[in-house]
């Protein structure tokens, strides 16, 4: 399949090296068609890999994934593009996370709005699925790497959007439990999850942990 | 030991009755001295039950529980009065859930503060030990209603108190995990899981789950 992803970070890196090596082709998007992360990322990838403006990206994937950093997400889908993006669904990794006010971080929003909200009303065509923001990135694509059964969470508006990357979640990343929480509002529940996950980072000194809900 | 409880609902009968249970003198502490469900728990609870205002559940308690609804919580403890409470030990299983604007809730606070935070500003002398706000009141006192492991969290700033809550947690309402996340800035991390906890309630239809951190 032909998979955009916006963003060059360690978010973005991680799912897309892990999508080429599941065969698909892949286009880093960012701010510039030639950003070095983005082409250090291709050489290492591979021919499955391309790289260009967040607008080539959306345009050229089937599938999209945001794993820019929350604070810049709407700028950068503003960059991508409604026409690039429309009838496509936009798996959305981001978390507001602000971190100029010092640490630990706050959420820019949350509360009565979230991030993944946002981003659905600003894009109403887009079939936004808010999934993957409560780990480590290497936890994402392996969820191995925590022993035991845990969990990631789903929201969305759209319910074959969901169903679809339930699907994808478990074939492609192995994961086996996908807690669906409901439409894009409980998205709000899952970025609100951040300021503990940091937390537990601290007490940890790690981040290879995971979130269970046991029943 | 003399324990107070502060506050009449669901969370305070069930910490008072398991209180009682051990063997504790409990007094349920409300605004007034004959309030109703207060007086229907004595009943209930027996010989070691007994109720009061809130100032006179806070003098009586060598420790204390904040079982007041998160809206309140600052009223009730102003009106417990600081010179009862001064020196002791406060477990505060409150969360700031704000019903008014309908449903899900709210957080009346969140984010950069927390009600655990605002409590401890408010009473510098009293050692305020957040914990147990993150899970429903019949598995507070009896961990097994959930099957397996599973934790609970720990926030404040004073360690004394703070391992003194974690064994009462563990010996008297049998906890096997309790997590410390650091000091009541913490506190945030654990207000802040109710959102996802009250639409995980929704999914499962039920209020008998847990979080565990796996690692």
């Amino acid at each position: 399949m032909k998979i955009g992803i916006l963003g060059t970070g360690i978010v973005g890196k991680t799912i897309g090296t892990k999508l080429v090596q599941l065969g698909h082709d892949v286009k880093m998007g960012s701010r510039t068609a030639n950003n070095e992360k983005a082409s250090e990322w291709v050489k290492a990838s591979g021919a499955n890999a391309s790289q260009g403006t967040f607008a080539e990206a959306a345009a050229f994937g089937e599938l999209l994934f945001n794993c820019t950093s929350g604070m810049v997400s709407l700028e950068a889908l503003k960059i991508a593009g409604a026409s690039n993006m429309n009838g496509k669904i936009l798996i959305d990794i981001s978390n507001p996370l602000d971190f100029s006010k010092g640490m630990p971080p706050t959420l820019s929003v949350c509360n009565s709005d979230s991030l993944g909200e946002q981003i659905q009303r600003a894009y109403p065509q887009v079939k936004v699925v808010k999934t993957l923001n409560t780990l480590n990135c290497n936890i994402m694509v392996n969820p191995s790497l925590v022993p035991g059964s845990h969990d990631i969470f789903v929201s969305g508006n759209d319910a074959g959007a969901k169903a679809k990357v339930v699907d994808i979640l478990k074939s492609w990343f192995g994961w086996k439990t996908v807690i669906d929480l409901g439409d894009i509002t409980t998205a709000r529940g899952t970025e609100m999850l951040l300021p503990i996950w940091i937390r537990l980072m601290g007490a940890f000194q790690t981040p290879n942990f995971n979130f269970k809900i046991v029943r």
